[in-house]
């Protein structure tokens, strides 16, 4: 059975009140149509089609790494006309499941499973059964338990409203029917749209045998029209991580505290403080902590390590056994080896940390390899840029540097070298001695403070 | 009709064990009794009666900007004895409103529908249906559903006590009704005291009508009588702001880690991470994104502008498509133009940053003029304080600071002027040309390291 | 009456998927085995009995101060086994009382109530009545009520199903009855282990009569199978503490965002901002404010201080009255005066600062002693280390230290003596005179700035 799977992703989503398609919004850190096409490519078929509408430039740009089929409805005139342009798209393929842009949290094995369906029947639901069924179109079965049709709130009898069975959107069709049905539906309603759902009382009258099946959890149904379903739902999807992440062995001081935009992959034993963000793909070994209020995008984070509170890690690697923070600022690559010590109020970017090395204090390094068990005192500063280039400073092994050091780069520190604090080195410091540049010290002793001006 | 407010504001709230009189404590930033004065405001009434007791000129000296009569209750005895002494204050007017200093949610359309009651009948009440009243005052009605007294809860037979309908202290009445009814209520009671609540029983048996109706929300009539109290509504009403926000446009990241305490005006497409909190009166620009745990207070942000993570910002005025933080601060009359980038350990005040001017690490800037296109390296001081007075530091456009540079005010450094690394520029600098101070850098190789002391 | 306290602590605990015996992963920041042992204590029994598991060294190291026993249980065989292996450490004392270290939340005052029932009759029993009972032993009663045995989910009749009355595994027996007992009961059942709860039966059906008592509050009798369970107690745990603290007169700005791990002292009026950690010991003052994001650990803050937003602070004193940060780090030993003033990004270290001196921008203070009065310019270093030795800092009284100083200890500042800007001060500076050290400013006018390389 060859699949193709058609996801509507044309709504104009007026309620969200932005410049961005909806489809486009994020969830989780990835826009709701990266979720669902997610879901759409876990089950392998053969062709995925997008239906867009008016700027749809911004949609396909966003998705440009994507195998699909962009396909323009340029009139909003309901989701069966959506579906009726992307018919020639899966011609020759044998079912058509049907997807929406803005339920982002569909699971995959709940569309297997009604893909599944669709292959012993003509059409598959997905429905589900509500609490309150206010305002969706009711599942309407004959008593032999028959679907025979769908009917929206406004049009239901008072019995017809009890029924808690409702509609999801969510349908598979084996195609050639699909294409008949949806040449019988019309826009004679009071919105002047076709509708999908149409087609499920003209297949059941057809005599066809409408199957039905469930997803696991509500939430894989629930659209997204303005921000405040999108920030239920992305609490949703954080609760549903965390709680993977803790059967996993990982320590969340607070789940509802936690958000992870992207991956994240643990070792044993990992213990994560309240509010802290992961983002893009982010690794932490075996026995990490990870202090209150750190924000970590696409790092590594070595076995053993602490990361302490209030930590911006970004793009970094960091050895095993090490102590970051807290206040410390890792940026892109940063290259910390194993027992390195960075501490508060720090910034390092484009610059390796060797064995055991320590910059504890109100410390720039930029662009700078610093061996093993360097220790660069408090306040030395990579004077890494002149206004034009960035240039690169070199510390040995075992230097030295001491505090309030400016190192203008591109400088060189010799292995076991020890700069004195205070000073400014333009010029390369040799191996083993000491290199410092300092004014003599004076004291004025005739001198006045001055007065509060009046 | 000419309204007067009457608020009952001398509650003692010993349950709060605060030194601080009940109706000061804040929700949302403002006290208390300044949710009911501005829910009093919107109803542009005639007159507005707060009565305070015992030590109330903290209180009056809290709302010395407001417009009302401040009357000191200075025993407490009841409810009814409080709106006694206010009767002197509204002579004159038609209806007398009471509200309650210490019900802070409670709305201006609830009110406004309760005096429009109050215009047709002599007495209108504000009731409410509970799904467990225990505790509560109930509305008793005759079978003709007319309001014909108020049962307290130990009073009550167990049939009354199922009623579910229960008195919620609001009414608003014809003012010499009012008198005459309070002049029959008595303090024969356990408490010893004068109950508001006895004159519906008397204005009942007097034939008079008693209207009612009910608030929209629930919490709109919730009292506070200690700090777990004080916690639920404020969580109720942070929660009731960020759906505004979230329905005008703005994404939260999570509604429930968001606090807003004052005022926020948002142009479309924000974004706010978690753990935000706005306070005073602070616009954002289209396209401004928040990032996790910062703290905004009485500032501007323009368009398209970043503030990253753990940033603190008060008092400025932050141009568009600038990039802020991480870490960093601005406290008042920071002024930074479009495109101005301030990175991490960053302090900014009472500071001009032109166009394009960069300050990206580890730097003080106090009492500055900087142009535009300026590059402040890493670790700069401004040294605007001599112990007795503070100074100004002018940088021209397109200067270049090298890192770690002292700039020891009043001091000036010319447009397109480069500072070497390290310098300590306390001489005016000319423009376009390098100014720099610097002690000759110097190596003693015969130095032995200090070894550690045992 | 002497009791004995069987603490049941051998359970693998597999769910967690650790290394760390499940006993040992910490709630509210100390082990799930120190709650229990906690609730053991306010009993003052006469013996603590603690049966561990395979691997109990770890256990038994963590709780090395405490007065109890250690049996090792080698085999999993179950709680009736474990309890007949602490039979011999209770030898000689009247009742047992059977707790379990992984339900750490148990309250001494539910203990105390089924111990007195245990005075009174053979066999305590703690049972509960749940909403939803599935999965647990149901409590099969007589027509008179009398408990005649326990019956497991899979063992029970429909009509027993709907028993809501469960088992909790906490008991109290008579020590001589419950050896007979536990004499009687077998391995006979699917999983081939002892249990503990077969005592009921055997019990009454020897004519004891079983009494029960209730618990307070249902989270006291729920287990920790796994990192979401363990998540789940933390939050019931620290929204107790919570409301505590409110009641006690703490404003919380969101009881949901608080964590307190270990022993928290407050006096009155004390204001906690958002997502504040306490842990070890803490003691606020009265009026203290402490801001948003802000770690407090082991510390002292004097009245009236303002903890500003993201500081981080342990193992230190503040007086009254003074101001610390934001982004201001205190770390063990730092010891401040009233009225002093920290600012951001400052770091401070096993140092004094007397009365009224501050540190407002970018320095960091290491083994300094600094006198009252004292005003430290931004982005001041005390060079404390010398890559073998720590060495101290004297500033008298009154001192003014320019901006971007480095103090190069051991040395010391006179009082009222003032260092010029950018000085690196290596000698004793005298008091009330004018030390610095500078090179001379130079302007190169001849010089050209570097391009930019292709």
């Amino acid at each position: 059975m060859k699949l193709g799977v058609v996801i509507l992703a044309a709504g104009l989503g007026k309620r969200m009140r932005s410049s961005l398609p909806k489809v486009l919004h994020p969830l989780a850190g990835r826009p709701l149509l990266g979720h669902v096409l997610d879901a759409a490519q876990r089950l392998e078929p053969a062709r995925i089609v997008v239906v867009h509408g008016h700027g749809g430039d911004r949609v396909k740009a966003a998705f440009a790494d994507q195998d699909c089929i962009w396909i323009e409805q340029s009139e909003q005139r309901g989701t069966g006309h959506a579906v009726i342009q992307a018919l020639p798209a899966v011609e020759g393929l044998d079912q058509v499941l049907v997807l929406y842009g803005d339920v982002p949290l569909i699971a995959a094995e709940t569309l297997r499973d009604l893909v599944a369906l669709g292959a012993e029947t003509p059409l598959g639901l997905l429905t589900a059964e509500l609490e309150d069924p206010t305002g969706y179109g009711r599942i309407v079965r004959d008593r032999d338990r028959r679907v025979t049709r769908i009917v929206e709130e406004k049009d239901a009898t008072p019995e017809e409203r009890r029924i808690d069975e409702i509609n999801t959107g969510f349908l598979v069709a084996d195609r050639p029917s699909l294409a008949d049905w949806l040449g019988g539906i019309s826009d004679d309603n009071a919105q002047g749209e076709y509708y999908l759902t149409d087609i499920i009382g003209i297949a059941a009258d057809a005599g066809v045998q409408v199957a039905t099946s469930q997803p696991a959890q509500l939430a894989e149904i629930a659209g997204i029209n303005d921000r405040v379903q999108l920030a239920e739902l992305e609490r949703v999807y954080q609760r549903r991580i965390a709680e993977e992440l803790m059967r996993s062995g990982v320590t969340l001081a607070d789940p509802a505290r936690f958000d992870q935009r992207g991956r994240l992959v643990t070792e044993p034993d990992v213990e994560v403080d309240i509010n802290v963000i992961i983002e893009g793909e982010v690794r932490l070994g075996a026995g990490v902590r990870i202090g209150p209020n750190c924000l970590l995008k696409d790092c590594t984070i070595g076995s053993g390590t602490e990361i302490m509170a209030n930590c911006v890690i970004e793009g970094a690697m960091v050895g095993a056994n090490a102590r970051i923070g807290p206040f410390a600022r890792l940026r892109p690559e940063a290259r910390l080896a194993d027992e390195t010590h960075v501490g508060n109020f720090v910034e390092i970017k484009k610059s390796r940390l060797g064995q055991g090395s320590k910059a504890n204090h109100l410390t720039y390094l930029g662009d700078a390899e610093v061996g093993a068990g360097v220790n660069v005192g408090a306040g030395t500063i990579t004077c890494n840029y002149d206004g034009a280039n960035k240039s690169k400073t070199i510390i040995g092994d075992g230097a030295f540097i001491g505090s309030n050091t400016a190192l203008v780069a591109p400088v060189s520190v010799g292995p076991g070298a020890t700069i004195g604090a205070g000073s400014v080195i333009s010029r390369d410091a040799p191996a083993d001695a000491l290199t410092l540049s300092r004014s003599r010290q004076a004291t004025l002793t005739g001198w006045k403070r001055p007065q509060k001006k009046s």
